[in-house]
This record gives C-alpha cells, structure tokens and sequence, in this order.
C-alpha cells in the first residue's frame, strides 16, 4: 500500500498504468470476457467491480483529451437493449475525478474486440453487467512538479 | 467463470487452494502484512476483504479435523488489544459453511511469521483490520464422486 | 481437491476451464490427435475417458447458448462411418447437468483441425474412440452470487 | 501414445520413470498427498487409481533387488487401522509383472514424509483410499538387447 | 532406462515420439543436416546410427497407414547417384517389426527441406551416409489395452 | 506517468514501494555501494540524487512509528568524519511530508551491511555524498479510502 | 561506476549504446511516451532530463556522418508550434562534445512511430518537454587504440 | 581448452560452428556491424581480428565446395574502394588450412545484409578494418572415423 | 561435426569439456546410473559405450598430472568381484591418446557418490557393463598455438 | 563500440565492471582455471591476454586505496617458482593508468579459490602463463562531473 494509491488497485494494475503513454488503451472487461484469447498482457482483478476500479484508477489518470472520446464501450447487438444504469455508474465514478466527462462511446462488438488486442492491457474484473465492458484511453498526464 | 465457483477467488488463488494437500496452509493477510518477504508464493487479492474471501473459499475448502484447530490469528501483543468483531466476522463467513468451526487459535507474533514462511502460499488481500491476519489449515476433501 | 469440483481434473485444466471467456473454445482430444502441433496450450490428461471427463468439466462450464450449436465433432471422411455410441456417450454425460443439450454439429476433418489451432487449449485425453474428438464453446456463466 | 507403453502414463511420467537410475524413488500420491509441499518434482496424474497406474508402470520398471524391500507404504497412526484391500489391490497389480513380490515395507508417517522429500519424483494421482501412498525404488533394468 | 524400451533413444526422443500424433512426422537427419536452422525441436543423437536407431524406434513407433507412403527420403540431385545399400539398411531396420514396408518414397530436396520444416522434431544423428535423411510419418497406434 | 506520483520514480521503485509491508526495509544506496553483491533485488535509479528521490517517496510512504527510529544510517568508521549536510538534505527532504521526523539512528558499518542483506530492496542512485546511504523502514500506510 | 562515463547513464543504457553498430537508432522519449507499446528493447531513464542524458551520452557516442543527418525530432502537427528552446537545449548539449552538428531533422509524427518500432532501443526519460522525443543515429566509431 | 581447439574460440562460438550443419552461414562481424539489429543469434568476440579467428576456425570447418564460392564480402559502394590487404589477410590465414581457397565473391551491401539476417550467427569480433565483415557457407565435413 | 572432432560427441558434451578447467571432474556413468539425483548438470549420450566416448574424448582431453590418480572406478562392495575387462576396455581406450595412464584409482561406492555430486557434469551413457562408471579429472591443456 | 571504452571489453564485461561497486572483486583468470566451478558469474574472455585486458580495464576503473593491497596474485606452490615477468607485464599495463601501483599480494592457493567464490565475477581470458590468474579490488570511482 501507499499513501494516496488506492489499495484496490493491484500492483501489476499500478504497473500498467504507470508505463503506459499518451494515447495507450487499457480494457476494463467484466468476468465473462475472452480476455486472454485477445492479449498477452492480462491483468488480474477478480471479485472487484469497474466502476470501484474506476474510482481508484481515476485520480492518477489522465484521460486523453485529444481524441474525441477517450472512453469508448460496446454498442449493443441488434435486437439486444442496454442498461443505462451500466454506464451511469461508471461516469458517476470517473467524474468524482473529471466533472467533465462525456458519455462514452459506442463501438461495434469486432470493432471492439481489435481494440481489445492492440490494447496495452486487459483487466480481468469482477464485473457481471451486461455490455460492461469499458476502453480507456490515457492522456498527457499534468506535470506539477 | 465456472458454475459454483465463487468468481471472487482469482485463477491464481483456486490453482492454489486445488493443489494444497491435507495439512498444508494458506495466510489470508492484511494489506500491510510484509508477505513478499516471507514467501515466495504470494497471490495477490487486493481489494478483497478477508470475510468475503472466505466466503468463497470455504464452500470448496476443507478445514483439517485432525488437528486442535485448523484456524490460527496473531494474538494481541502486551498492551494491544483485540477487537473481537475481526474474528467475529471471518468466523460469520466460515460458519456459512462449516458451523461447527470454534474461534480461532491465537498465537504470538513470531511464532505466527514462521508458519506464514511455511506456508503453502500467502495471500496478499485488501484487509485493513487490525490483526486481521488468519491461516487456514486443509484437511481431508470429502469425496462424494 | 476441492470440494464439488470432480477430482478428475488436473490443476491445469481446471485452471484453463477459469480463465476461458464466453466464446473461448476447448478441444478434447483423443490419444491419437496431433494436438501438440495444433496448439501451444496442451494439457494432458492421459489415461481418461472423454465421457468421464465431460461429467467431471459440465457442472461447472455453461455451454454457449448464442451460437447455433456449442459441441462440434467431426464428421466421418467419405466413406467412413461413425459410430453413434460415441456421441452417445458423450452427450449422456453432458445431459446429466444439461438435459437439453442438443447432438453435436458435425464438420469436416480440416475445418476441424483449423478450430483446434485457433481455440483456448487442447486437451489430450486417454480416449481411444474413432472420431471421438469434440470441441466445446464456453457460454456466459450463471452468476448466482 | 506408443506401442507396448500403456497410454495411462502421461509424457511427464514417462520421462520421470526413464531417468531415474538405480536406487531412485518415486512416490504415488493419493489426491490428499501435500505432493506439492514436499518435492519440487510434482507429476500429475489427477483422476487416475494408484492400481491402474502401476499396471501402466510395472511392466516398464524394475524394482531393486538390492534392498530388503523396493516398496513402501506409510504405516498406520497409533489408534488407526488398516483396510488390508488397499496394499492387496496394488500388490495384485505389481504381482501382474512381478509375481514374486512380497508386501510393501510399512513405515512411520514422518519417515514416510522423509522419503518423499528425497524422492526423484511425487505423483499426484486421483486415489482416494487411505493410507494410500506407495514408494517404489527402481532397480537395475534388465538389458537385453 | 525402462523395459522394453530401446536404450538407444534418449529421454528426450521417447518424450517426442510420445506426444507425436497421427499424422505427425519426425525426420532422422544425418550429421551434416543443418537441422538447428530447419526446426526449433531438435533432439541430438550424435553417435547414433539411423538403422540403429531405427530398430530401437519402431517397436514403439506405428507407421501411417492412411497415407501412400510413411516413409519419405531425399531423390538424388540430377548428376548424383543413390547408393542403394542406404534405404536397404534402413528398410532391414524397420522390418524387423514391420515387415510389410514398402521402399521409401524419393522426394525433391526442397520439398524434403519444407517437410523438415513443418515436422514434429528433426533428431540430429551421427549418420554419415550420404542422402541418408529419412522422414517417418506416425500411424495410429494399436490399441491393445 | 501517474497524477500525484513523482515521475522520478521507476516503475520498478514504485512496485516495490507499494508491495513492501510492514517493516520492510529498503536502502536508498550511493553510487559506490556494491549493491549487486548484497541484495538479490536492486534497483537502479542511476543519475538520481538520493534527496531528491525521498521528496518523490515519502509523500507515497509511511514511515514505521513502531520502532525507534524508522532511518538508518552508517556511522562514520573511527577517525573518519560524517558532513552533518548529507543527512541534514535528507532530513529536509523527508520533513516536507513529515515534518516530526528525527535524525537517523546511527548504525555501524557492517551492521548497516547485514541489513542492507535483508532489505526487500537496494536502489542504487547517482548520489555520491560520504556516508550517503540510509535505509527506510516501511510503517503503516494510513487508510483513508 | 566507471572513470570516465557519465554515472547518468544507466547499465542497461550503457550496455545498449556499447552494443549498438553503424546505423542503429535510440530513441531518447519524453515522459508521456508511449514507448512500451513501441518497441520491446525499453530501458527506463526516469527523471532525468534529455538535455542532461545528451550530456551524458555524446562523449562516448559518435553520430552517423553517413546520412543526410543523424538527429530525427517530430515536426509539429499542423496548427501546433515548436518551442524552439526544446531543440536549442539538446543542441547546446550535444555540441559540447560534436560542436558541429546541424539542426535536427524534423519528421511527420506517424514517421517518427515508424522509427521509434524499428530502433535498436526507447529511453523511457523524465522529460516533459512538448515535442521533446530524439531520435539518434549511431556512426562509425573512431578507433584511436 | 581442448587439445587441437584454438584457445581464440569462446565455447559458445565453438558450439554454434559445431552445431551448423552443409549450407549453414556464419558472420564474422567488425566491430561496428549493428549484428544484434540483425540477428538473434548474436556471439560477442570482442577484441580479437577476424584474420586471427579465421586462423582457429579453419582448422576446424570445412567450406562449402558444392557451392560456387564458400565466401562472401561486401562490394564497395559507388564512389568507396576496397583496401585488398584486408582480404588478402583473411586468404592468407584460410590458406594455412585450405590452400585452395579462391578469392571471396563480392556482394552489394544490402544483399550482404540479408544474408546477414539468415545467417545461423553473427561473431561480433574486434576488427575494425574497413569492409572486413566476411560470410563462411560450411561445407561436409569429412569423415574419417 | 567439425573436423578431427569425434563426432560421437553431442555439442553439450564438448561444450562441457571445452569448459571445464585445472581439477574439474567429469563422471562417465552407466545407463543405470542414478545421475539425475546427484548432479544438475547431467548430460545424455544414450546408446553410446563409454570406451568409445573415452576414444572421442581422450584426443581433446588432459589428463590431470598433478594428482596421484586422474582416473577413479568403484570399487566392488564386499562379497562382488570385478570383471577386469571393463577397465580394460576404457585403459585401452584412453592408452591410445595417452599411452602412460596407470590403471585407475578404485573408491568406495559413497566416496564414488560424493565425487559424483561435486563433479561438473555426469554423462548419461548407454554403458551397461557393472562397475562402469569412470570419473576423469581435466588436466592443464598443452598450449601449442 | 564506445569513444574512449576499448573494444577489447565486450559488453558482459564492462556491465560487470560498471555494476560494481567499492569493495567487489573481479578475478582475470587464467584459461585453465575452473571458474565455472567457483562463481555463477562467469564471463568469458577467450583469445585475450590478461596484460592487454588490463590496459583496457585500467582507464575506467579505480582501484581500492582503503585496503593494504587491491590486487592479489596466487603464492607459488611449495618447490615451484615464480617467473616474474608475469606479475611485471601486469603491472605495466596498470601503471600506464596508476604509476604507483604497488607489487601484488600474494596468498595461498585455497584462500585464492576462496575469494574467487565471493568475487563479483571471474573472467575467463586468454592467458597461458602460469601463476596468472589476478584479483582486482574495486575503489572509489573519482567523481567529476
């Protein structure tokens, strides 16, 4: 643990997180994902929910704010409907950092998934909401040193 | 995912609890437990509480009846004090699944961090009680095939 | 062993059975199969019956419920025949936990063996059956938590 | 699979019995067996009865002539007794290939622990009888080519 | 050393020749084979003849039925010769267990080099002979279990 | 780069940072010292002045209270003589985050040794004052989450 | 430590220019970088500025004379602009040592990514600096002994 | 050492001369080659001349005599000339074993390097003579046991 | 192969005896030999006789001078005899390199062992005679370059 | 290649010499000495004398000025002689960088192996002369940037 890191995040997670650069793409992927079919960096975070790792993946990363959107989630097959209550949570956890957030996104399932394999990393969560999975994209992080 | 395995256990932790024998032990230890120095076997669950992961082990785990007790906690050192809803509520967990399970052995400090160099494996959680550390002694897995 | 997980599976595979996603797809292979060719992730499990593997993966694997047909086995070279015993077999132990699994989509010996190269592992097993090879596509698992 | 080797015998343990030398000790585990703990060397054989694999192995393996007994069992605990069917169903299975085998060596748990500590290799079968364990030595391969 | 077991092969080619499946091939390559640039699985037998070890293999080792021919050697460049006492030995070799073997099938040098390629394992020999390479494709194994 | 983590950091500092455990100890080292002889786990933060790295740790690191002193630092060999600067440096470095924090405990050379033996990890940094090196000791991350 | 090289210079970056040849490029990269996903060869400089590591490096390292010019930095992206200090200060730096050399070419930014997964390594450095990333191109080295 | 093996050949040299087999190419690199950009099979002879490796070497390897020439250099670019006492070195040191041996082919400098990246290894050596990287093609080694 | 290098020997092998130095052992062992248990360095040559290998490995190979014996057998356990013609066969062997070698120094078996355990490398042959096995101790190579 | 680095060191060696710090040994050994037995870090040198390797080290590398002797050469055997001129050839090649360089310790053959042990690496050169091997002490690398 350290002070002003939240605990939730697991060390290979912060690792991650650290190295990647402007422009990286991590994938928050709920417990049903083929995460490990689609990328050799898979990161481990079973039991814990995304919005929660939002929460404390948030305050140390920048989204990236030269693209049009950072986030970007999968759009729904035709005929299925969406949760709204799905992405709501994870705004109302990425805003507790970035006020200013945008809704995210929506991408085609395959569009999706090749987004999933050039990813950075795959976070294997405990997450069970359908459609929940979730790409962030990392910005410029502010330097204030 | 499998079907009644509880998906808060990570692949890494339920290898883990499957390979250990009869007799071998598992360190559930808090966030702040130096575990990386005490073995080599350490599986990270960060942000996991203690109570809800034994919630998930013990439906699948035995607990070794041929000992006095295949539970043991640090006992307080001279001049703390224990605060007895910690045990309270990791025996609330286990008792879900194994009623009969008598509060926990206390014993000193050291002679807890030799058996946690023993152990099987340690498991580094999001627990932040207080002397929240606890082992888990396997027993013999009832064979109902 | 853990309790209610068939002691017939090997850490390994139970470990690849976890860590499949919805989709993932697993081989089981017979004695003869060149699996090891076909796949980097082999997993052995010399010396067992498929059918007895299958009681022992079942209660634990959803099938895929969004495809057409989540079993694929070959089908008979021109000429050859099958023997339905086989399929019989084997559907009889997957039926024991879901009774409603339909008989197994049949396809042609190399479009057999490009869904061996591509999918999640390959197991080799001690069966010895002609044409007795199956392939099983992971579903979205139940959460009852 | 080979000619003449019994397909029970996985790769691993293929390749352990060939290497060993004379006076080389293998163990096989029953599936409670701290295998695992006790010896770096693990083979897995999950799934499979200690009689089957010794008739998959005998036919292979000589078993030394040079010591008082190339096998040997743990002994029961003070208090606890032996079901005599276990050592007779391997003994029938050894006897298969080696008919002038006497009854296994029975030693003290501890020593046992010992032996399987020092042993070439620890085989984690699916045997579930107790008192179940059995240490073979090997001895000198008869040449006859 | 194992009984039954041709001591002429090494762990490492019994490992091999085990986990080939139907269908695989393994080429015995002489000594001057640049086998190391052909194939990542090479298995060293310097000082071993191929008739010699091919009378250790093929007790062991079905050949494949199903094809025109399981065995494959090099066809003479234009302007060179064979020496037919070369395939005569190794065809001696083979039929002391197979004794229905038909001559080698001669394939163009380049097209030996591909197969080299894609093969199971290229086990380097100390044959010295010249076009003394040799490919020899797995059958199903009997099963007599 | 991460918000709120000194970029001065490596990734590598960072993960060992956040996986040590209470009483853990790690030596910040002075380019001189042989730290690849000591200790299995170096890390290298060449060309970085100690100062600066402890203004980029302690915001992120409690230091242990439950000891006498949470620093260390070699006493000077007789007749040599310490510059009260160097750990005056560090003592301003480390009181921008704890301000209460006392000079070092003194430690003699070979002691400081020995510790440095068992630190879960040794950086080596560009300093390159006398008597330069001091180890921290790891206290209780404060948990506010 | 060594006599004559800057200390700035890590071990791992040390051994990388030592073994670079005639042609190969290093990549000195800002902080925000993302130089992980690039390139596998990445060696961490963290907080140590460019200015400073060109300082470092250039006295040991001699710069192509073969091409048109052996310094690459990004052209700004249309309607962006340089700070023209950026490049001054790599200038000043470099010049110490080659007092000659040219201004920088400048390349597409896409180009630059093209460059940066071909070369022989990616300095992860602390810079912050806009525009800041440098490509440069080994020479032949002079041979004085 | 051995006796009969120049002490000049590091055994890692002496193992990848002694593993080519008819066909395969080796590299003996100046000191400014970039080999490890080119092949991943690189062996570092620092600080010794290629005539003096090709002293020890020849002893010890046959040339390739089905080819028509076992050497090759590189051509000099347009407007370069080739100082021929680099050449003539390296004839007189393979002359003392090969008398025979005709001048090298000369090839283009890019056709140079991709035999470079399919050479079996690359000898990074200490010679600094211009235009000295020289390609041996080994041959059949003759037999005279 | 390489030339007036036997090729009976593997490159492992030559690489062993190329780096060995002044007083290493190297143990020639029986095909029952138990070399797995006592050395990490064990060293296959299945199939092959010892005295042939001692003929490979003589021309190459210094015996040691320095000490009183270079060579060392086992000697028979109380109540065995040994068959002279096994030593025989290897000083007939090692006489046609070194015509001087006195008969070999005989230990007892657990002397035997113990040298076994500390040599550099134990080689697995095919030898099957009893009492086979032979330690040879490196000498100082004759330097003649 | 580096400016003013001689090539003669290969990049294992100057990473060596870098890494280590004050107090490390390094041990130039002979081309008969057994380092491979003695130290895990071995780095070869083959085919370079210990003088010229000197003269390359010497530049970049303090020797230690806190010990009564940084350089240690092994005693002569009891009835054997030194030839001086060995100890005179080294010491020229250090005194071109350290004119005051004094005379070598000499110590006893076993305290010579012992410290080999415990060096930071043993490089095994080139040299053939007899009583050659030497140890360098590493000192404070003077500061002066």
């Amino acid at each position: 643990m350290l002070i002003g890191i939240s605990p939730i995040l697991s060390p290979e997670l912060l690792n991650a997180l650290y190295r990647m650069g402007h422009g990286d793409e991590i994938v928050l992927a709920d417990a049903h994902f083929p995460g490990e079919s689609f990328n050799e960096n898979v990161i481990r975070a079973d039991g814990l929910k995304i919005a929660a790792l939002l929460e404390g993946i948030c305050p140390l990363f920048a989204l990236d704010e030269y693209v049009d959107n950072p986030l970007a989630m999968m759009a729904a097959v035709p005929g299925d409907e969406l949760d709204p209550s799905v992405e709501n949570g994870y705004l109302a956890a990425i805003r507790q950092t970035w006020p200013e957030t945008r809704p995210s996104e929506r991408i085609e399932r395959f569009a999706f998934y090749e987004r999933a394999k050039k990813a950075y990393a795959v976070v294997m969560t405990g997450e069970t909401a359908k459609y929940g999975n979730i790409i962030l994209k990392k910005g410029v992080t502010p330097v204030s040193q």
